[in-house]
């Protein structure tokens, strides 16, 4: 496409020059199955906090990008990387101290499952360790503070502890505990592993690329994989074929015989609760395929799978059974960890269960590139006996640590995991009360600031409206509101902003989508939406959904799978 | 291992308190199969230009770190990445005017041989386009001038110029012209691809992970895939797969059926220099184990195979053979792009030759973590077409092409690809005057700043010394000058410092080097390292050797490949 010279583009309309300009030369030299999000991209050139501004100054309250954890041009966070940008950024290969100053930190919010530790000091101090944080920013971008205390559905919650950066004496969610029964000391059958060694690396696709690699080196011979339905765990050519959400989704090339799908609970329509159940199918589905586990990786609250919180107890099960046949437990935290969910630091921990590797990204560096994987010294062993060197050239690099450093700080300082779940709860609480008067409101779900909106045909037979749910997001975008939509059948409102999301803003994405659902989806564009649902599903989401379905039959009736 | 108190670090000796803390703290937690470079590790904590610094303020002529491309700590590039951390620092999902005018920046580095729009402009102004930087830096990092006019041993160079960033008229490398026979128009038998479309990711690996998913997508069927021996890819599951550095390294697993190792060309030794031989053998072998080859990767110049230069018109032979079948060819320049080489600004401009994609990384954010494939606009539209999105988090975020956009502006500003040259030529002089006075120096070799050393046991035999190699290495280290070995035997020093590296930094390269090899390598010395190189060869190059022999017997013989 041509640069468009008198201000108009086709099919966007009115623009300024800068934006034909730049919209002309992306589409003329970026990859083009790259994605601009939204009918009209926006262009955005500043952020502070959780707004974003467009090049004319438009203010957009941002409700999705979690990798700007701790706010859009967070300035610590900023001045901690670029004081190293200057002082020095290198590799790895040098010591230097930071590095095993962040990665023991690191490592230590993680042992809280893994050896209770986080139940220590239990001293009641929830007032102490709340947010100082402004529940907010202004439409100018300074921050305010709105008050609010929170509705308290939940009980009280804690932020991780980290020794050496202002230690409090926080207690334990109450949730937590209770699903934590067995302290480690006392496990029953198999000892619960320790993540005790971290790999730095640089995006979450590596992160989880390596985890394949580990557990390769540590499970010989057994190398099937399996995954949840709807899962997207990166974008290496090893993950693409493990991700259901890209082979099964548009484009995709189907699965893979070592690969097996453990459908994913759906607990709004009560399906597949049973995570016995599932890992038993997986089980015996690599076995009919001539193979054995040897991992199996899972978001501990599923993201692209359309923002899933697993039932309780599910995890535990799941895993259970399958650390009984000798399957290595990876938890993908990149999404959803580092205190978004709220009541814990790691959605893991709101599951009770000790994963054997552990996956982090996107929020970690809040937005300087920078992941890590974390593991057990056995697994660690087994990876490196052989003897060959695992180098990444820009994970733990010194000015990735720093940025890494500093957003731990800025976490733990600003409460924002508790602030996260308070926040949260008042934005579930909103959200279920619109549900109480909107059809298409299917369900609202989730942990801490990690939601999802279940946008469906109507209450009843709780069918997928995907064209429903991207004419609100596109609604919602007008009105300055700027969610995205995903899950298997794109019919997920997603709601998953930097933590910095106060009370105050959550109010304005209540009352827009209130006013978006009362005066704009009127009787008319119900009617018209209705129309498109039918022609996008029968097109492209109906066979999906019979994919999915056949899979779902075929793992659990003990049919050789089908090669879906 | 636990921290020492007292200072001391068994096998390493007296360090600080800070030094041993550090240490135990990392062996304690970060990935054991990670490595710190020398015998006793360097602790840095600052660099400046090409020197880094210990925690004690020792100054080290760092000669290695070819990431911190335009020098370490460089002030315009930190300003530039940390401005933009400051006021923006999001995904590529966003219109943002800053990538598309960084990619359509880049692309226009490419084109220079696949259209040979370098050439144009030969107005003479060799002097005019003259690197305007310091010389080098002294050693209180503070920048200097040698007033070096150049040895002169080649003939003129140029910068590759970019509209929009000063451009200026400057005359191509004569060998380079003399390289490129056809003009594009004339084109003998198949059209030459232009390089028109960029991706944007986070490292090197990702950006070759991704080649192998845009040759999946535009050749299937095609799933074998031909690489150099030697070759070092990246760490991804499917990138160790194809990286003989590493399947056949240290821990390696062997060479899976779809892989086909090509034998590096060795013109010290004369072996394997014919690259349209090599191509047709690796068709064959393709054909023999019952696939086809859908793409060949192959470093401009080898950097882990050794420093290894390609013979005049090798790659021009291989690339034209393998063409003819079809077969998608990767310049992967990961570690020799950016200017490095000198006469050209990549690798594979100095071949004559037109790739199908180029990967690139390292040098390309000198530090900040960025990386990019560029390609033609028929892969990228076949990679496109099945309509999967590709999205990469980091890749193309706004710090990232601020930093990125910087690294260019001050390489062509500064002339650094001409200084990578002048200075490269010195230095080759002077390493070819120590070569003919010292039995262990078997070869220097290189393009730009891109040096290799090949140490041997003697001329005559020209075996392989990786013991030689690397005391030569702790020994220049202990006289503060960094180097590094590498090569599939690690008997190659290497020399890629930051491109600021300049005449005064190569007189103490060669001058420390010289001092070394004529004090410190006494007869003593000698005989102990002879010993050693028959200990380390008798355990592990002997055997990596004769598999690299079998490789090449079966490769060329047409016999069925053995699975080394």
């Amino acid at each position: 496409m041509s640069s468009d010279k008198d201000g108009a583009v086709p099919g966007i309309g009115a623009v300024s020059s800068a934006y034909s300009t730049a919209l002309a030369a992306r589409r003329r030299s970026y990859g083009p199955n790259t994605s601009l999000s939204y009918e009209q991209p926006l262009m955005i050139v500043r952020g502070h906090g959780t707004y974003l501004y467009d090049d004319q100054g438009v203010q957009y309250l941002d409700c999705v990008n979690n990798v700007s954890h701790v706010g859009h041009g967070n300035a610590e966070v900023a001045a901690s990387a670029s004081a190293q940008l200057h002082t020095l950024n290198t590799n790895s290969r040098y010591l230097h101290p930071d590095l095993p100053r962040y990665t023991e930190l690191l490592l230590t919010t993680l042992t809280a499952t893994s050896n209770n530790s986080m139940s220590s000091g239990n001293s009641g101090n929830s007032a102490g360790g709340c947010s100082n944080i402004s529940d907010g920013c202004d439409s100018g971008g300074n921050c305010i503070r709105a008050g609010y205390s929170g509705s308290g559905t939940r009980s009280s919650s804690s932020n991780a502890t980290f020794p050496g950066i202002q230690p409090q004496s926080q207690p334990q969610s109450q949730r937590l505990q209770q699903q934590q029964k067995q302290p480690p000391s006392s496990s029953p059958t198999i000892s619960q592993p320790s993540l005790e060694v971290l790999y730095l690396v640089c995006s979450g696709s590596e992160a989880n690329d390596l985890a394949l690699r580990i557990i390769a080196a540590a499970r010989p011979g057994a190398t099937h994989i399996a995954v949840m339905g709807g899962a997207y765990h990166g974008h290496t050519s090893a993950l693409i074929q493990i991700s259901p959400y890209k082979f099964w989704g548009q484009g995709g090339t189907g699965r893979q015989p070592h690969v097996h799908v453990v459908p994913c609970p759906d607990p709004y329509r009560g399906d597949n609760l049973d995570g016995r159940a599932a890992a038993r199918a997986a089980l015996a589905a690599a076995a009919r395929a001539g193979g054995r586990l040897g991992g199996f990786l899972c978001e501990s609250v599923l993201s692209c799978g359309g923002q899933v919180v697993l039932p309780t107890g599910y995890l535990k099960e799941l895993y259970d059974e399958l650390r009984g046949a000798g399957v290595l437990l990876v938890a993908d935290e990149v999404q959803c960890g580092f205190g978004r969910c709220g009541e814990a630091f790691w959605g893991f921990q709101t599951q009770g269960v000790a994963p054997d590797i552990v996956t982090m990204g996107k929020p970690i560096g809040n937005g300087y590139p920078l992941a890590a994987l974390a593991t057990t010294r056995e697994l660690a062993a087994a990876f490196s006996a052989p003897g060959m060197e695992y180098f990444n050239t820009y994970g733990g690099s010194t000015a990735a640590v720093a940025a890494g450093l500093a957003v731990l700080r800025v976490i733990q300082r600003d409460g924002l995991q508790h602030h996260a779940q308070r926040v949260g709860e008042y934005l579930l609480s909103g959200l279920r009360r619109l549900r109480a008067t909107h059809e298409v409101l299917g369900d609202v779900r989730g942990l801490g600031l990690f939601l999802g909106i279940e946008v469906v045909r109507d209450k009843a037979s709780k069918r997928h409206a995907p064209a429903t749910a991207r004419w609100l997001k596109e609604r919602m975008k007008a009105r300055r509101v700027l969610l995205s939509t995903d899950g298997p059948y794109d019919n997920v409102l997603k709601i998953k902003p930097p933590l910095v999301f106060g009370i105050r803003e959550a109010e304005v994405l209540l009352g827009q989508l209130s006013e978006v659902l009362e005066r704009e989806l009127t009787t008319d564009v119900l009617q018209q939406l209705s129309q498109r649902e039918d022609e996008v599903w029968g097109s492209v989401y109906g066979p999906r959904y019979l994919q999915y379905r056949e899979n779902e039959r075929m793992l659990y009736s003990g049919l050789p799978p089908a090669r879906l």
